[in-house]
């Protein structure tokens, strides 16, 4: 994990804008913007106050390159802990270029996505799970999902980890000594408060672990399949709802959100629409509809709206339609379930009333009436998801996996202990459990895991 | 024009990044910022130093917004000369958005496009032409244009300007001390010295107009008309070309340019190829080329490539490329001809050696063979316009309309010193000839000439 050179990357998003942001982190890297810089005031670069900025050009040889701000930090008070620059330039991408290639005939190098986090990391400026806040911030692109990342950023669920980490500390070091005075056959570890202590640090995990569904769906959104009949009006009901979020559109020029087909954001919360095959409703398919590949896609869903053609509606097909969605209630038990009669302007002697106990709504997709009532049912989900976030919110799935594996060994250790296991082995499964927690917050890292979790940040983070 | 608001902008390209730019210019500007910002130092923004930088959080009430970096310029010495705040914060577009929505919430709003600028030339941080070279420098995106931009907004012509401006300032006193004095028949101006003085006017004008197209042709991009019958290859050619151009990929990823179709940059300096309907020979037809469509094409040009086919090639098609190539030079003397014979992999007993007059170079587009040949032909044209500029070209169509009407009332007081004119009408073309020059750098103008010229730029400059 070399840390010693300098290293310089675009920090503003690439293309054309009135200001782009270069910045340089490394010991020389005050140097080496002063070998190019002729500032406006008689200080030099290398002679200047920590956060201060000074204007000046950037001069290749005797052509200008630019009119540019120039701010130096100094280690360590600076993001990444050591010396940086940070050059602001007019944003044309000619300009972004030409100062970047006369950066590069000096002592340093193009920065490697998230490398200036990285190094924020390793001179211990954050932890590792504040570091990977960092991509999750800047990736945000709902309030609830912003949220989460600055709630991480600020600690998170840090504590909650480093808790449990010392409890199991102080749990192994009892062991520990109890193994080094073996011969003399003396109990440290008083075996019934251990297990109380294992039950406790069982509850913290799972209560982490089943946060993930909601930090999960909150960060990449709330899957809803929309599942009907052919004909029945699914895509209709998706262009009303998508069309009217596209409506509100950002007062800010040059801010335009990119918008993602099939998404909307309903209070803060991004909703991905799941594409399903659809529903097909033949007498004796109903018990075959466990396997059918709808089915596969509810299951990926937090909220399944099941549309209905109030048009189509007959006794027969009432039938149908209870014994199924008594299906999906029985399956998907904890998925929320909206049922809708769509296309109520046609008259039929038949109404939701036949399916009151589903508490179905009567809407028109197609003229938009009470459609209101639909994303009123999917507003009371999403208020109820985001009520719950909190510090102890897990959304990462690096996290989720290492927590079910400390959860994984501290069931070991409580079978271990039920089966009266030999002291030492026990350790073993603590150590196990302590050095997956240590994972989890960075104070146990190694070239891999750095470079997988930085390599999914931006370049110039 | 109201010049006491707040404006502020997202001034970093839109989009995603590690970090984004948003900047407040106004006289409330700092103590706004103050409102919402928790700084990590104890000296509030209001009171701290400037062009200094702390970092804090921007809150929301008790929410949260970013992490982020505040700078604080102070009047007059900042971009704009007012009072200016720059907020550097993590580069998500939700993020953006939240903190300049919360901005917006006190009493400021969103800039005009170069508003920022406007303001600058406004409090006299830089004149007019040097305020339209922002623009220009933002956009360029080849050296030439970026170092014609660069001159410009280091001071560029303006030297020149002033200096006719002066002179023609004293020419007007002379004559209007001359009228003072009607009665008493007194001669102050010199007018055969007067007359020196507006042939010197008239020429130095005349340098910076015709020095246009060489400005334009750099800012804009040179353009090519490629000629020639069909199937003589000139799609071929022009993918050759535009082929090899596209293979040289920038070695900054995040910096990628925009690659606009048709235009390639040689030795610093865009080419823009221009679509021609091309020709076609009929023996009666040749004295009509001149009302051809691409004959107008030709017109737009600086080079024409003329495409022959040598596979084609026989007697009559010689005569027929002869003349055609003839009445080229007759009808644009000033416009660079490449006759170049196409497909030379082809056996022939005709070659480029039969209209060897017109320099033809032999090649094959499709394989490529002597490309480079034709490469060589532009980049002598480019060297030799490249080496043109200086401080005394202009780029801009404002301008060129400008000394194209102060030319116009320099003639106009010749022609009436020649006709001897009595001295207050030939003050009046002076004092219009003046005034032209006045609009150019700026010491005159208003709501509407400001608000044309700043429209055209980003938002956030």
């Amino acid at each position: 994990m070399t840390n010693n050179d300098n290293i310089l990357a675009l920090a503003s998003p690439s293309g054309i804008g009135a200001i782009s942001l270069i910045r340089l982190s490394g010991p020389e890297s005050i140097s080496i913007v002063n070998k190019i810089f002729k500032g406006s005031e008689k200080v030099k670069l290398v002679d200047q106050m920590a956060n201060k900025v000074q204007l000046g050009y950037l001069v290749d040889k005797d052509s200008v390159i630019d009119k540019v701000l120039v701010t130096v930090f100094k280690n360590p008070k600076s993001y990444t802990g050591e010396d940086l620059v940070e050059i602001s330039c007019h944003g044309s991408t000619f300009i972004q270029e030409a100062i970047i290639q006369l950066l590069l005939k000096f002592d340093c190098r193009v920065a490697k996505p998230g490398e200036f986090t990285m190094r924020s990391f390793l001179n211990g400026k954050m932890d590792l799970s504040q570091a990977e806040s960092v991509a999750d911030l800047i990736s945000s692109d709902s309030e609830a999902s912003h949220r989460l990342a600055i709630n991480q950023m600020r600690g998170g669920f840090k504590n909650d980890i480093n808790e449990l980490r010392m409890e199991l500390l102080n749990f192994a070091s009892l062991i520990e000594l109890e193994l080094d005075f073996s011969q003399e056959d003396v109990e440290f570890a008083n075996y019934s408060e251990l297990n109380k202590l294992l039950n406790k640090i069982e509850l913290n995990l799972k209560n982490l672990i089943d946060s993930f569904k909601t930090g999960n769906a909150i960060k990449n959104g709330i899957p809803i399949a929309i599942v009907g009949e052919p004909n029945s009006g699914k895509s209709t009901l998706l262009n009303t709802l998508l069309n009217e979020d596209r409506a509100i559109v950002s007062p800010i020029a040059g801010t335009t959100r990119d918008t993602v087909e099939d998404q909307i954001n309903i209070s803060g919360v991004v909703c991905r629409f799941i594409d399903t095959a659809g529903i097909r409703s033949t007498d004796d398919e109903i018990e075959n509809i466990g396997i059918d590949r709808t089915f596969k896609k509810m299951e990926e869903s937090q909220i399944i709206i099941f549309l209905i053609d109030k048009s189509d509606l007959n006794e027969h097909k009432i039938e149908y339609y209870k014994k199924y969605l008594n299906e999906i209630i029985e399956k998907f038990p904890t998925t929320k379930l909206i049922t809708v009669l769509n296309k109520n302007d046609i008259v039929n002697s038949f109404s939701a009333s036949d399916l009151k106990e589903f508490n179905t709504i009567e809407i028109s997709a197609k003229e938009n009436v009470n459609v209101d009532l639909l994303k009123n049912e999917i507003l009371l989900y999403i208020n109820n998801l985001t009520s719950e976030i909190n510090n102890s919110i897990i959304s990462n799935s690096r996290h989720y996996d290492l927590l079910n594996k400390t959860l994984e060994e501290i069931h070991k250790v409580k079978n271990s202990i039920g089966n009266k296991i030999s002291s030492d082995l026990l350790a073993i499964d603590i150590k196990q459990a302590i050095y997956f927690l240590g994972e989890l917050t960075g104070e146990i890292s190694n070239d891999e895991i750095l470079g997988n979790i930085f390599s999914k940040f931006c370049i110039g983070k």
